[in-house]
C-alpha cells in the first residue's frame, strides 16, 4: 500500500453552493485534523461529518463540513477525509495549498480510482466504468457504464478465465512429465469448453458496435444540394433539443455542439463546420466532398428541396451513395412550399421522410426515424453484455485469436507446449480487462484519462 | 417554518469526480430514503454517512454516499440530506429528477440561505457573506466577506441598535403623557450617544470606499497613443497572473478576462475591447474617449513609447488628465529600444514607471507600484470593519442622515415627535443590515442574487 497521502479537488471546476476536497492515505485524518479547528477529527468514527475551520495558523480559510472514512471502509480502502467547503476556486484552492504545505501530494488524475484498484476494491474493468459514469451524458451511456462498475460481463468473465487457467495448468502440468505420455486434461472437454468459451467471447465482440454506438454517438451527416435546407434542419434538430437541455434552470450542463441526444442515445451530427460556415444558398459542396462525409457516417441524411427534385434525379442521387456503407434516409424538405396535394411522388422510395425544416414540421417523426434505425442496427440489449470500452474489445479479439490456434492445436494434435502457449496468451489478454494481469504502462495510461479528484 | 421540502444540485455545473445534491426540509430525509437503497435513513443519526444506490423504482441511477443532518443541527436548521454521486450532469440531473417527482421542490436561487436565515441560525449579512466568500477571487475579498459571516461590524450594530431603541422607546413614553412636561430619556445622554453612533457609523461609511475596491477590484485604465505598446502591457500584465493561476493542474477556475489578482487585490481594466479590437498601429483613439474612460478609473497607466515622445509633449499629456479624479502613473515603454544609457529625461516626473513590455522588463515593479498606490489609497485595515456590501452602505447613510435630523431635533428641543420619527427611521435602516427589518421584496431580490444550492 502506498504511504503517501494524496489531495485533489473533487468538484467540478467553477463556482457553487459546495466544494469538496478529498484526502486519501494513512495520513488523510491526522493531516486534516491540523489545520482544522473544532474537534479532534483523530477521535472521531468513521462516516460521521464533523463542524469546524480550515485553519492556516491563525487564519481562517473557511467555515467548513468535514467528513471521515476509516481504513477499509471508503472508497479507496485507506483512510479517507472530505473536507465539504463553500464553492468559490480561491477558497478551494487556499485550503489545496494549505494541505499541499503540510505534507500531503497533489492527487493525479485518476489516482483515488487506482488506488481503489490496487488495493484490490475494485477490478480494473470497475474503475474505468467510473470515469464512464461521470462521462455519461445519456441514458444509455449511464446503464451501460452503470452495469459494468456493477460488475457486468467482467464477472463472467473472470470465473471462465478462472476455469481456462484451470486447463492450462493441467496441460502444464503433463509437461513437466515429459516424454511419458500423461494426458491430465481431457483433451474433449478442453474442446468443448474452449468452443463455449469462443462464443461467449464473440457474442461480447460482437456487441461492440452497439457499445461503440452508445458511448460515442452515433455518426450522422446530413448532405444534399445547396439551399436544399441543411443548416435549417440541423438547427431544428439541435435546438429542439438544447430546450430540452436546459429545462430546469441552474442544472445546464456546457451544451455539447452538435450532438443530439434523443431517448438516451447520442447522435453526433459530422462535419457540421462545413454546414455552418456556409449559408445554404452560396454553399458548394462536391460530390466527392459528400461521399468522404457519408462514408464515415452510420447513418446519412439525405435532404432535397421536395419543389425543385424529380424522382429520378432523387433515386440517382440515392444510388450514388451506395457505395457507402450507411443508412440512408431521405428527406424531402419544404413540404410546407408544395403545391401538390400530400406527397405523393416520393412516397414509394424505402425510409422516405417529409419535413419543413424552416416550419418544424415532422421534425419528431425524423427523430423518431433516427432512432429506429438505430436501435434496429444496434440490437439494444437490456443486458449485462455490452462491451463500449474500446481497450477492452481489443482484448477480447486477441483472446479469441489466441483460443482459435488453441482449439485448431488441439484439433490437429499438435504438442502440448504450443497449446498451453496459446491458452496462456488468451488467459493474459482476458486478465488484462479486469486488472488480473497488467503493466504499469497500461494502467498509467487508463487512469490518467480521469478526471482530478476521482 | 416552510413546510416544502426543497432540492437542488449543490456543486459547480460540468463534469468532476464528485456532484452533491442537497435537500433541506421537514421531509428531506423521509424523501430521500424514499429513493435510496441501503440501510433506513430514517434510523440513522444526525452527521453520519451512508452508502448504498439512488433508485427509480427497479432502476439504479447511481452510487451513492448520503449525509444526513437532522434538525436544528444544520446549515438551514431543517433536517438536511446530501447525495453525493458520481459527478456527471447527466448522473446528477436524473436524481435531481427523481426527487422532484417524489414530491421536493426545486430551490430558488439562495434558498438554503434564505431558510437558515429565516429559521434564525444566521443574520441577514451573514447571509450575504456565504454569496460573498463563494464569489471571492482573492484574499482581501474572501477576507473581508469571512470576516462578515462570523459577524463582523453587524454585531457591533445590533448592540448600538439596541441602545437606541431604548432611547426611541423612552421618547415615546413620554409622548403617552401627552401634556404633562416629562423627560424619560436624558437629553444630553441621549445627544452624546447619538454622537457616538453617528462617528462609529460614519467610520462604516468611510469603509466602504476601500470595500468597494476590494469586492469590485480596482478600475484602471491603460491609455497612450497608437503603438505606445497598450495591447503588449495589457497581455504580459494579465499573462503573468494566467501562469500563477493554473499553477495547480486541474484546480484553475475558469479565468476572468481583463482581471490581475495581485496581493489580495484585483485590478480590472476596463475598457480592453478597444485596446483589443484594434491592433495598435491602426488604433485611433480620440482625446474625448481616453478622457472618458479615464473617468471611469482609478488608476491611469498612461503609457507611451519613451523613444519618441518628448518630455515636454508628456508633461502636458499627464496635465490633461488633471481632468479626472483618478491616479496618473506615466509608463514610459520600449526602454529596450533608447540608445540613451539610463532613463534620465523622465525620472524627476513623479510615479514614472520604465518599462519594456514586449521583453517584459519591470513588470513586476509596474504591478507593485499599483498595489502601493491601491493600498495607500483604500486605508487596509484589518479590522472587522469594513463594509463592501453596497446594501449597506445605503442603508448607513440612510441611517446617518436619519441620526443627523434627530440630531439637529434635540439640539433645537423641537417636539419629541419629531425626533422619535427620526430615531425609528435610522432603526429602521440599520435594522435592514441584518435583516431584523425586512420586507419580502429585499429579501427576495437578496437572495435571487445567490447560487442554485446555497
Amino acid at each position: 500500500m502506498n504511504n503517501e497521502t494524496i489531495a485533489a479537488i473533487a468538484t467540478p471546476q467553477g463556482v457553487g453552493a459546495i466544494g469538496i476536497i478529498r484526502l486519501s492515505g494513512k495520513d488523510a485524518i491526522t493531516l486534516c485534523n491540523k489545520v482544522f479547528r473544532g474537534k479532534n477529527l483523530e477521535a472521531q468514527q468513521s462516516h460521521t461529518i464533523h463542524y469546524g475551520y480550515i485553519v492556516d495558523g491563525e487564519k481562517i480559510l473557511d467555515e467548513v463540513m468535514v467528513s471521515i472514512f476509516r481504513a477499509p471502509k471508503s472508497f479507496t480502502t485507506e483512510d479517507v477525509a472530505e473536507i465539504s467547503c463553500h464553492g468559490s476556486p480561491f477558497v478551494l484552492e487556499q485550503i489545496l495549498h494549505l494541505l499541499l504545505k503540510h505534507s500531503a501530494r497533489l492527487a493525479k488524475p485518476g489516482e483515488f480510482s487506482q488506488r481503489a484498484f490496487m488495493n484490490g476494491r475494485i477490478n480494473l474493468a470497475q474503475a474505468e466504468a467510473v470515469a464512464d459514469i461521470i462521462a455519461s451524458e445519456n441514458e444509455m451511456q449511464h446503464k451501460v457504464a452503470l452495469q459494468q462498475m456493477r460488475g457486468g460481463y467482467a464477472k463472467d468473465l473472470q470465473q471462465l478465465r478462472q476455469q481456462l487457467i484451470d486447463y492450462a495448468a493441467l496441460i502444464e502440468l503433463e509437461l513437466d512429465f515429459g516424454e511419458e505420455d500423461v494426458e491430465f486434461a481431457k483433451r474433449e472437454q478442453l474442446i468443448d469448453f474452449i468452443s463455449h468459451l469462443q462464443s461467449h467471447i464473440a457474442a461480447l465482440v460482437d456487441s461492440f458496435k452497439t457499445g461503440n454506438a452508445i458511448k460515442e454517438g452515433i455518426p450522422v451527416a446530413i448532405i444534399g444540394k445547396p439551399n436544399a435546407g441543411k443548416s435549417t434542419l440541423l438547427n431544428a434538430l439541435l435546438n429542439e433539443e438544447r430546450a430540452i437541455v436546459s429545462e430546469i434552470a441552474g442544472t445546464t450542463r456546457d451544451s455539447i455542439e452538435d450532438v443530439m441526444h434523443y431517448k438516451g442515445f447520442s447522435f453526433r451530427f459530422i462535419d457540421t463546420a462545413g454546414i455552418r460556415e456556409t449559408t445554404d444558398t452560396v454553399e458548394m459542396i462536391g460530390v466527392e466532398r459528400a461521399l468522404a462525409k457519408a462514408r464515415n457516417a452510420s447513418v446519412v441524411l439525405y435532404l432535397f428541396d421536395v419543389a425543385s427534385t424529380s424522382v429520378e434525379e432523387l433515386l440517382s442521387e440515392i444510388k450514388s451513395l451506395n457505395a457507402v456503407d450507411a443508412l440512408v434516409i431521405p428527406v424531402a424538405n419544404k413540404i410546407d412550399k408544395t403545391t401538390w396535394k400530400g406527397t405523393a411522388p416520393f412516397t414509394f422510395i424505402s425510409n422516405m421522410q417529409f419535413i419543413s425544416a424552416a416550419q418544424k414540421y415532422n421534425i419528431e417523426l425524423l427523430k423518431e426515424s433516427l432512432y429506429k434505425l438505430a436501435t434496429n442496427n444496434t440490437q439494444l440489449a437490456a443486458n449485462n453484455s455490452i462491451v463500449s470500452n474500446i481497450r477492452h474489445y481489443e482484448a477480447l479479439v486477441k483472446a479469441n485469436e489466441a483460443l482459435a490456434n488453441a482449439q485448431a492445436g488441439l484439433t490437429n494434435k499438435i504438442s502440448g507446449e504450443l497449446v498451453a502457449f496459446d491458452l496462456r496468451d488468451s488467459l493474459e489478454h482476458l486478465g488484462s480487462i479486469t486488472g488480473e494481469v497488467s503493466s504499469e504502462e497500461v494502467l498509467g495510461s487508463i487512469f490518467s484519462r480521469f478526471c482530478i479528484g476521482k
